[in-house]
């Protein structure tokens, strides 16, 4: 059975935690209003993303943190799933996280992003992620990746390798790098015969421009959605039996030939 | 030392090997004439596409064959390094192929395409190609891929891996498969922070449509020439000093994690 997702870009409420759950709230509210039954909002959502290292450390969240429980709170009332980037503190270190967060308000995965973007995120992120794990949900198999993770065709490649259907992407895309958004969020999605869902920031926040562009994108490559350089939703279907067409038409995966792909490996 | 690159978008001569010929031969002058070094065709440029078998295997040259040795005339003569496709006979059989041939008449590489697309390639070439070779021409590192052999990221992440600075991509891309062209070129480019250079066919050959749209790509994805639906002529200067502050600027190579990778390659 289909379901409908919702991406939220979003120019995010800059080191305000207490403002961005509260934007949470009103997105998911409005999000599953509109029929959605997940929610992506973009990478750091909860603390916005040109922190600097302390006040990264100062904003990270433990699993068991009231901010998580808030969130998790607003997805079981409002019935919607929901999916968003967030400072995660392990142990005495921090990593640039994403949860996503069932319906039901269960905490099903927290990725952390395994391709740190240059000294940005390094000064910020002394843990990174160390797989692609899938979440099996409402009959779809969704992976998570942040940011520059995508722009590594391995990232989603292990992912579909491994069945999934719906890769998201919370991201905070600056200039120069419109191709990611226009041209590699398309070409990812079909390359893989999967959806994706690329939840960008808008807007500025101090030292940072974010250029929006915002898609879902279908598993033959189609841009079902696109956002502007403003504060968007965008709304897509995610359909199996979509899925299952393109993947008769096309054989991408079953094409490959992995004996000659030894050097990407090792 | 930066160099011409010229790409020719033709509807070719269909099953018409001497009149392919002729084509090469005012195309490789005309290019040469617009300072152009290296001018690189559609697939199966020397023969046609959609052959059928009986066909392809009538039109399938050896090495040595006497259309292979008029091609390395015309780059000598007209002082151009040539790269065009067509069909390969090995033993007894049917490779689809490209041929790199240098300025002064030398066959560099013979490529064979080594994802066969559908039906459509299977029914015609038994052989496929075992690897991604790379050849050193005047100061760059070149790979030759074909058509459906760069929808797979592996293709061009194995050749950047070794080093390749210009891929070559003779091809023949039909509807519905725009998002190949408009979108998965310049990704593939940006993400390798390679050069690349997608010669299309346009218009028709029997029971073949054919949508043009090539390109050439700098390697910060950026689309430096493309082409509409009919027979058109592109040059862009491949300049390494552009590649060298690309790859200053972004380190998508350095970036990668091929620890996580091993699902790729198995």
């Amino acid at each position: 059975m289909s379901i409908t997702l919702a991406l939220c870009q979003t120019e995010g409420r800059f080191a305000d935690p207490a403002g961005a759950l509260d934007l949470l709230a009103a997105e998911a509210r409005d999000a599953a209003s509109a029929g959605a039954d997940l929610l992506v909002l973009p990478e750091l959502f909860l603390s916005g993303y040109n922190l600097g290292p302390a006040r990264a450390r100062a904003l990270a969240l433990a699993p068991e943190s009231p901010a998580l429980a808030r969130a998790q709170e607003i997805a079981r009332v409002e019935g919607i799933a929901l999916c968003f980037g967030f400072p995660e503190l392990v142990g005495d270190a921090v990593a640039n996280s994403a949860a996503l967060i069932d319906e039901a308000g269960g905490v099903r995965l927290i990725y952390r992003k395994a391709h740190l973007f240059g000294d940005l995120d390094r000064d910020m992120f002394a843990v990174r992620g160390e797989g692609f794990p899938l979440v099996a949900w409402r009959g779809l198999s969704l992976g998570v990746a942040i940011c520059y993770d995508i722009e590594f065709p391995e990232t989603a490649r292990v992912m579909a390798l491994a069945g999934a259907d719906l890769v998201l992407v919370p991201t905070a895309l600056m200039p120069p790098y419109h191709v990611v958004a226009d041209a590699l969020i398309p070409a990812r999605a079909y390359e893989n015969q999967v959806y994706i869902a690329y939840a960008n920031r808008c807007g500025s926040e101090p030292g940072l421009d974010y250029i929006g562009q915002s898609s879902i994108c279908g598993p033959d490559g189609a841009v079902l959605a696109r956002a502007g350089a403003t504060p968007t939703r965008l709304l897509a279907r995610i359909d199996p039996a979509h899925l299952a067409e393109t993947r008769r038409r096309d054989t991408l995966l079953a094409d490959r030939r992995p004996a000659l792909y030894g050097a990407i490996a090792s």
